[in-house]
């Protein structure tokens, strides 16, 4: 298999700049494979596109290029300054490639629709690319609200037709991506493609998606010590979480509605782990000095044999678009692999990566990790 | 099944104190089951002795009574004074049936091992038990060292008739328990059955056992977020743990000898994990002023993407005897059905519970569940 | 000097229930003086009241007794639980000298002050005391806003005769305290004495006062860290709090309203002593599950030497009555001590206790003690 | 007052590397003055020499060049990359300046002595500077032992006569400086001026001397916490240290010789600030991982009212060239400014930058500060 694309919603944000830094780097051979889990044995084992052929492109809002916000990032540590500048003509290319997102309320979401779905299927076309891989890592939306229009396929058409705007901003481009025969990838927990009229066409049209909400850092750390304690039969009293971050992650959070997507899959998993509700606070903080770094720290007090109480705490210092960026490769792998092998709808066996799961209520890090192994071992036997 | 006995060796000792106080407790409804593996529906399904037909006894060398000894101990915050007060009578009759421990150097080895097996034979038959459990909770010995007399049993017995004292004193304890037919537990980094000899014993007289040195804090964190690095294939650079404990564990491990065993099992499991060595030093810390309290910290520093930097501090404040005694129960009832069972020999399917599991080099705790729980399925199955 | 009084406003809460006990038991020589600050020799030499003759009263709104709160404390490890069986006695004593408090909306303040000014009068005849201290120790109460019936005594008087409620709960008591006479110790953030014409009154009546919240445990750490880092001249960029706790300063604290208090008494303090605002979140969470328990968690984020950024956490775990109680007794001490030298008004020598110094914009917590040393010093030398 | 100069002993160490960056950029006004304490309205106070005249000199004994240093600091985070590059045409000419150190065993005492003085009296002259002070800022060298040689200067003049060597090699430097008249900061805990002999010669040539060992992380805050604990009255039960470093120190610290001098320094100041003894390890570990970069970690377990036992922890992450460097340049002005004013012998009024303060048993660090602004307060009105 060759020929892959990627296609970034946010192309230029901070994970869509690491991720393609990081591809140019590693196929410049000035970086391995660090944080790759694709690399790993028991998951490269399912026949996965070689990142040699990956082309990247994307859709932006955002003014800028590539290459400044690379230097942007590498001063505030995400990677090395040295790959910026050695990378300088490589970025440049890659922007050539990055089209003017869609701006809410200009035009009709029909023919923002229409556009991107060309645009998908140019950059297809252009590049020679066997499939394309639409992964979304803009600013994370509030959840999608009970809308009548976004229930079926049907009625979504209609709405559309009817010159009305029923979709979020991350779930018109999942509109988009499944009509161009695109595969998706819910990276952030903006709606995108969970909703029923959008799962209804992905089937429709024969397309994988995966999502959502990549776990990169402090609750990825919940998924393995919950059940450490769930299996010692020891119980959890109160769990109290504190994330605080710069960036422009940090900066959308800030606002309680955007935060209330991020909040909701996050307080997710532990309840699910453990069998019982947890008290305890779930705070996400801007603080702007602290650029692309996050430090979270985490408050568990729990009860042993007799009631003797005790407690255990951790402080996560983690810079979020390199935890992220490796995991959007990996998961562009992934995903092209089930599309090429005919897979369509929801994978709820990428569990491992996300927050918010689709299709599956396992967030244990450990059953999730098992659940991707043996699908990639079909994979690579499938292939055969 | 019923009639199970419990004989510890170090019958006073913090930890089965607690066993003792809790087990009285929970029959008397007096506490729950929390921290008790074996009540987890996954685990009790293997057809588990129950705790109500179990009976106490064990070996001491020290002075005081269990009720004396509960009374610091609650005083200490490990379980609340009232259980110690409500339970003043049976703790007492409990005590009666602690007999003198073995003394180095008074008597031959062989005379003092004839002594344990005849009482270990006279507990059984005095209390009708189907079967007794030894198990070592002792203060912790050096390391074996590469002794001729232990590496089969002919030369053991030949050195013991001999007049020789081959037998680390914990081995001592595990060869008089084979011999009398009961299984037993290495509940510490101690030798005990871990010696070619006894191995070859346990096998020849049919019974089972489990070790070593039971993983309850810091080292049972370890094996939950080892394994979610090496999962998202991130580079761990350095592991520095640190831990301080006051108590009768803490003062026999500011003797460097004695910590070696215990330094040398925590240290294990982490290597096999990453698939690499890791740099940073490991202390134990006699820090009277905390009891039977143990903190413990970790500094992890590791790499991601492209060579970013971070890191992750866990702080666990755990009090060891509390964490310890459910575990001994769960041992105790697991390693008696196995010998119920007719299985011999050493039991690497509880590898969940131990720091140093012999017959395994898996030292992940989901891993070590799975084997766990596919282990009780079997037995539970088995007992039809 | 014999004979003073303490009035709690809040004589059941915990931090009036444990000084009521600690006080009882070191009378009793039950326990010694630790965490007191006025037994040190620099504050001793103000020639404070002996403990012996101090007598303890107040108004509480809640059922209950002093024996059972007692009791609940000492089980959630504010206190040995033998304290309270010994002391049972002392404290139902103690329980008969409780009168109702003033109920919102009972009656007109008016009467309720009136009410209250006779029963600080009969406590003080009653027990033939020199001198009574009121210390409020109450829950928090929001602000008081800007109104026009507290900008003069004058303007106070008016209002109450014309059957208004301009004060608020705890501005009511401080009135009564100073219309009979007493002195007053804002120990929480509650307005108390701290509007203008109350400050009027208290200046009429000859009497000192104290104030605002004490601070026990988070506070007073930034009010250390935070000058170092100004004389080591190391910028600081961001300082992240959280508070968690339970008991029932956390409860009302889960109440915006009335965490608006205490935010804005804690934030204080750091601009101050930095010299510039300084970003980072602060939180005060309520989590019923840590009891009388209190752990905070703070980050600084600092720059030193050519920009590098550096960071310092830490992690406050306390009893907040525990640490509270014995600054209620040095306060009560001092304050008396002043009364009895004739001065009135504000102390803000006193800011050494406090989160909200009335009359001082020093938060340094050396700088605060020098003052706190030099006053008694003078003191020590004026009762000469 | 013009032309001071700084001649590093350890001249391209981290410390001394970082210095001599700063300072450069400083003049270029690259940088700023963050973390320097004499830039600070009251220490400036003293009226203390210009940076712009500094010149920066030294001897080494390690081979590569400063601008080679520079760039390996500047990749570990030291200060930014630029820096390193643009002023690499200023620290050539600094390396120019830089002497080979004395290696032991090469030679008598005597006449690398003599040769020291020479080239410090070279520099002086050539550089046409009012003075200079020599800064020890090389690897710690084991305490030095009780030697009769090192007892008074007539002996220990008697001895280098006598082609003896019984100066630490520390000491030698500090030999040779004052016998050219040049001031001396002892840097690190090595022995350097600190034997009675030199006592006697410094005072003879009429210069000041300051040390030992600069405070500059978890120490630090020790000194602002410790206070904090005895004037809340609050029991420190124990404080144990944890100290992780890579870079050049942590590998000397490696040996536990050379640690002898850090450790005992290290603990020194907290059972003076307590005035009691204080349980708990201190560890100083080296982990090369970590590079330039420090984590310390602390835990104090403490006592409050009634016996309440209460924790605290923190964790300091630093960059210890970083917090010293600027440390280093306020010495230098200090020293200079006393040398300046006549002042010759210890300065105990310089123990606010010093984990072992000579002529001094105050480690507050407040009650340091305000000896050393009265002191610059002095010093200031004295040039008038």
């Amino acid at each position: 298999m060759s020929g892959v694309g990627i296609w970034f919603v946010g192309a230029r944000g901070s994970v869509a700049t690491t991720t393609t830094v990081g591809l140019l780097a590693i196929r410049s051979r000035l970086a391995g494979h660090t944080g790759m889990v694709s690399e790993l044995p028991e998951v490269a084992a399912a026949g996965l596109p070689a990142l040699d052929g990956v082309v990247i492109g994307g859709h932006e809002v955002a003014e800028g290029t590539l290459g400044k916000r690379a230097e942007e990032l590498s001063a505030g540590g995400v990677f090395p300054p040295a790959l910026a500048t050695v990378l300088a003509g490589d970025l440049a290319a890659a922007d050539e490639r990055i089209r003017p997102g869609v701006v809410a309320g200009q035009g009709t979401q029909r023919s923002a629709a229409d556009r991107v779905e060309a645009e998908l299927r140019a950059f297809r076309d252009e590049h020679g690319l066997d499939r394309v891989v639409v992964v979304d890592v803009s600013s994370t939306e509030p959840p999608a609200g009970d809308v009548a229009a976004l229930a079926t396929l049907a009625q979504l058409e209609a709405a559309l037709d009817a010159g009305e705007a029923p979709l979020p901003g991350s779930s018109l481009y999942a509109y988009a991506a499944f009509r161009a025969g695109c595969s998706y990838v819910a990276f952030t927990p903006s709606p995108g493609p969970r909703v029923p009229a959008l799962a209804e066409l992905a089937l429709e049209r024969g397309v994988p998606w995966a999502g959502s909400d990549a776990k990169t850092g402090e609750t990825l750390v919940k998924t393995v010590l919950g059940p450490m304690f769930a299996m010692r039969a020891l119980k959890v009293r109160s769990w109290s979480s504190v994330n605080l971050l710069g960036g422009g992650d940090g900066q959308t959070l800030a606002d309680p509605d955007n935060a209330a997507s991020k909040i909701a899959t996050k307080a997710n998993g532990l309840e699910s782990i453990l069998g019982h509700p947890v008290d305890g606070p779930l705070h996400i903080d801007y603080v702007p000095d602290l650029g692309d770094w996050k430090t979270a720290w985490d408050l568990v007090s729990f009860e042993g044999f007799l009631g003797t109480r005790m407690s255990m705490q951790f402080t996560w210092s983690g810079c979020d678009s390199s935890l992220a960026a490796p995991l959007v490769l990996d998961l562009v792998r992934l995903v092209a692999r089930a599309h090429e092998l005919g897979e369509a709808g929801p994978m709820p066996q990428l569990g491992f990566f996300f927050k918010d799961p689709v299709g599956s209520d396992v967030h244990a890090l450990s059953t999730q990790w098992d659940a991707l192994v043996a699908w990639c071992d079909r994979a690579g036997r499938g292939a055969e």
